[in-house]
């Protein structure tokens, strides 16, 4: 699929570690914060309303990362979304952050996350209103 | 190599997130204190010794992880580490968290860090300490 | 009151910045495992079971902290935490972060905790059992 | 001094514990990710270029925080930083986080922040160009 969602962000002293560079599981945690913008912007859901009211989640099954370049501390980079499949219940995102200036990889992930009842925690198809907005992005 | 080294662990309400189920970033964080605890004991090297005087990094440069039960608030795991694989340069680790009780396999992770120095951030050969000490742990 | 509830800790890499000293909101992290150490543990309340079941929460309203030296990546020290009082809806903890070795004190909080409803947020009485069992705590 | 620094925020995911709301020491995450912005906007400093070329740092010696009100996942807040004293070594900053709405206060914090030499973690002169920035602020 073609739209990909992208995020300016600079690394902040409370990313990093005491080499100086972006702790790794920092990265994780601004993927996910990528993907409540993706989800309260372009696909217009509204993540909390998803999570708290509707009580549907959305977490991770399985991932792979690599780590190509370290991000130091005041780095401006751009982190992308894109849905590289969408699935029943599940949806396959290809993640990335690049340097801001000359876009150098710094690191990538292939995340797939399902949507869940957050009463059993088991899978349930991805709601029809969140399939039909990644549908109408990608159409786009 | 047949050594798995294991540390229990509380599921802490700082690990968790508004579901009540553990925040997958934070599964790093902790399996990180594992390697720590397995530098500091069993491999007697000292992590910080080697990361604050000596400038040895361990960053990770691949990881691949499955997620395949929740983790909830005040659940006691089991989180284990063996070494897959001793590289020139290189490391692969397999990290698993597990239920105390029962086993009941919660999230395993495949995990390839490097040494490198922490002036340059490039990969430099597994200190022979390191990978002696690696060693004589396989061979016990 | 007597009884000062304290538990060892190394100062991990996750704990620290760039800098290479522990990032003070960290401070507060390993406090909040304290408190649920000492709900847990001494107290014999259960926090999980406490905050997931029974649904009171234990938020902080106020806190004062000093903090007096640095500690570093790789330091061991101990967190002690001690009743300071017992109020209707209260309770004022005492918490300090000192070197294991010497006992230089590194940084100390008073911090006012209030138990409430976790459906109303609002503050409730500090339960009856959770109260005996600080009581009985001081007077042992 | 009359200049409050603004900044919107949302309550992310990551930012909230299993009772749905803000985890308090989140919060000094958050206002720690404001005062770099701070420096790197207004005063035009460059927090990073302070810390990792220059190897000033600016720890925090004293904190009183109130908690008045929770903030949920979701909520859009408004987190503002105002110099209260500029001192020789030391820097009192008063932050507030206020709902966007209706600017309900959920929590303030009085800070002092001194600056430090991160060779020897000892205090020392706020450096010439930050106070002079900092002054410069408060006169427009």
């Amino acid at each position: 699929m073609a739209f990909a969602f992208r995020v300016p962000r600079r690394i902040r002293f409370s990313d990093c570690d005491p080499a100086g560079i972006v702790f790794y599981p920092q990265y994780f945690v601004m993927f996910n914060g990528l993907m409540e913008d993706w989800v309260d912007g372009p696909l217009a859901i509204g993540f909390a309303d998803l999570v708290a009211r509707r009580r549907i989640g959305m977490p991770t099954v399985r991932l792979e990362a690599d780590f190509r370049a370290v991000s130091r501390f005041g780095d401006d980079v751009v982190l992308s979304l894109e849905v590289e499949r969408l699935g029943g219940k599940s949806i396959t995102l290809a993640l990335e952050c690049r340097a801001a200036g000359d876009g150098e990889l710094r690191m990538a992930v292939r995340q797939v996350v399902v949507t869940t009842s957050l009463e059993t925690h088991g899978a349930i198809a991805v709601p029809p209103d969140l399939r039909a907005a990644i549908e109408r992005l990608a159409a786009a």
